[in-house]
């Protein structure tokens, strides 16, 4: 049935498009793992089969992303929404303060939660422009315990093009483009990532933290919210989200054979000037942030011409192009290019872009 | 391959074996989905088609379980580690305690997140027995705020037979014999419970919440351990774990199908009288829990002659039973027969324990 059912081109925000491939072998491990005769599901995490999978899912992020000695790697649940809590947990120390930078909707979560144990400072904001833009020039205050930040906003289409300067501990929401670029993780404290877009499917969320962190956090923290907890057991103190981790390790696995994070990040670099290119050229559309602030992953745009919408998704449809529609806080149309998304399927939205001008 | 592949007894302990039927829709959708040319992975948690995967699996526990008016189905993430937690979040008002009866490892565990914002007081114990009976006769205090409960303990093989008798708000955890028995859902103001036992694959954890105590507690909650949070958003407030929910829901489809609670409780039923039946004949062996206490669902067991372990182990792997060997604490062996363990699969276990007999 897939072969002759049309190629969709999947610009879902996330949970997102993955490989082919990927999607091959989870589907036959939901049936024989390991050729033991046993579904994945059915399986115990204490087993040696699924510990293998976990071990070689942590392996696989120290190696795809050069993670240094001295960082532990957890695959843990409960999305980056428990991230902003766990956190803030993890990182107030004598000050019980956090600092933030706001740029949309997740960082303003992440506040939310820094306030319920100690104090989360707004340090900079783009909230003027409708966080069409990553806030400059802005100074950190030396009280703060952290600085947090997003390093993509998936609703704005924003993006840092650089890890902020500062002294104090870093943290930082990877969760929209972690595995799409090759980062410095010796520059953070706690990277925290949902695995729905770049890594895997909905269900599992990635901690890369620096050891010397864990444990000295100066408020009680619940057993389940300590990341020593799960780092004293290699992520497996209470029974892990087995399927998540197994696809997610299929992934970064397909990734290493692709080349790796450096291989990818000029496959997006080149999907992003494709399609920023388009919005600059043509007539009928253009972008909703700062030029420089554009992210690689979500390419927020709209018509100059509302009156075009209809006509637009038409083609769009025609075209098998799914996912396409922007986030409601921003409107028009955001196109999401994580890994899996080839090239190819974003040169059927230029030549969808061009279709439009020229029957418009 | 499955084809000739000889059948394995699965008895693990959870995760868990679940229906054959189950794995096939469940693989079949990681290629394609509701024939959208996209696998389950990969579509947006707010597309139409997994909102209405979402509602089936919600709608499907209320009438499964028999859920009255009044109460909000929700499928969130962490295991049952995270509701130890959440249920004393949740529950707290002015007497800020909690009473626990502490009938195993998991009792002791939420205790333990009890204590994190309130008072977690023992209102009964049995691990002067190493847990392998259910406190009888205990006395509720009237100035705590709930009393909570493991109803199955998987690893000592003990199960409440009847609800304790209280006036005090009810709270359980149902991690391991949900969906097993019927259950009066309205005695519970919190019933939570890990999916990878009768439910599903690990991933997800359900909660059937009464209404009336959402936003009730009298300590501040952090926004994702609010059950309000969840149940405002009809268990969508942040990316479901997707997966692990389209399996529950093709899962409780299947025990639907099959004649629901009270049927698969008669075959659950059976399956626990034919093995505690040849444990308490068959003179090698002897159970390891108060009679009227066993579990049926975690049958824990041992040899009277250690010394016959190895080649009780070899008959087992001879016929294909996996997943026997008992939890460190308890020792011996640990039968865990699910819903979805048929009874061929027990009486293949008692016919290995009388071959042992024989030839000793």
């Amino acid at each position: 049935m897939e072969a002759t059912m049309a190629k969709v081109h999947n610009y879902s925000a996330g949970p997102c498009i993955l490989p082919q491939e990927v999607f091959e072998e989870a589907s036959k491990a939901v049936l024989n793992f390991d050729n033991l005769g046993l579904s994945i599901l059915e399986i115990s995490h204490r087993s040696k089969n699924f510990v293998a999978v976990m071990e070689e899912a942590r392996s696989l992020v120290k190696e795809l992303l050069n993670v240094p000695d001295g960082y532990t790697v957890l695959f843990l649940q409960g999305g980056a929404s428990t991230g902003f809590l766990m956190s803030a947990y993890n990182m107030m120390r004598e000050n019980k303060k956090g600092g933030y930078l706001n740029t949309g909707a997740w960082a303003k979560k992440a506040m939310k939660e820094g306030n319920f144990m100690g104090k989360a400072v707004e340090v900079a904001s783009s909230a003027d422009k409708n966080y069409s833009y990553i806030p400059k020039g802005y100074s950190i205050p030396s009280d703060i315990d952290y600085l947090h930040y997003t390093s993509n906003n998936t609703i704005a289409g924003t993006q840092f093009k650089a890890v902020p300067e500062t002294n104090v501990p870093l943290v930082c929401d990877m969760s929209s483009d972690i595995f799409s670029k090759e980062i410095d993780v010796s520059k953070f404290d706690i990277i925290y990532a949902g695995a729905q877009k770049n890594m895997g499917p909905a269900g599992t969320t990635l901690y890369i933290v620096k050891d010397e962190i864990l444990g000295k956090s100066s408020v009680p923290v619940p057993t389940m919210l300590d990341l020593k907890t799960h780092a004293d057991k290699d992520s497996m103190f209470n029974t892990p989200p087995v399927y998540p981790v197994y696809v997610s390790m299929l992934n970064l696995r397909w990734l290493k054979k692709n080349g790796g994070v450096a291989a990818i990040e000029k496959v997006n670099n080149a999907k992003a000037e494709l399609l920023y290119a388009e919005i600059d050229r043509n007539p009928l559309f253009k972008g909703t942030t700062a030029v420089e602030d554009r992210s690689n992953m979500n390419v927020t745009f709209v018509l100059n011409d509302e009156g075009l919408t209809d006509k637009f998704n038409e083609l769009l449809a025609n075209a098998n192009i799914s996912g396409l529609k922007g986030h409601r806080s921003v409107g028009g149309f955001r196109a999401s290019m994580y890994n899996a998304l080839p090239l190819s399927s974003v040169q059927v939205l230029v030549d969808t872009m061009q279709e439009l001008e020229k029957i418009s």
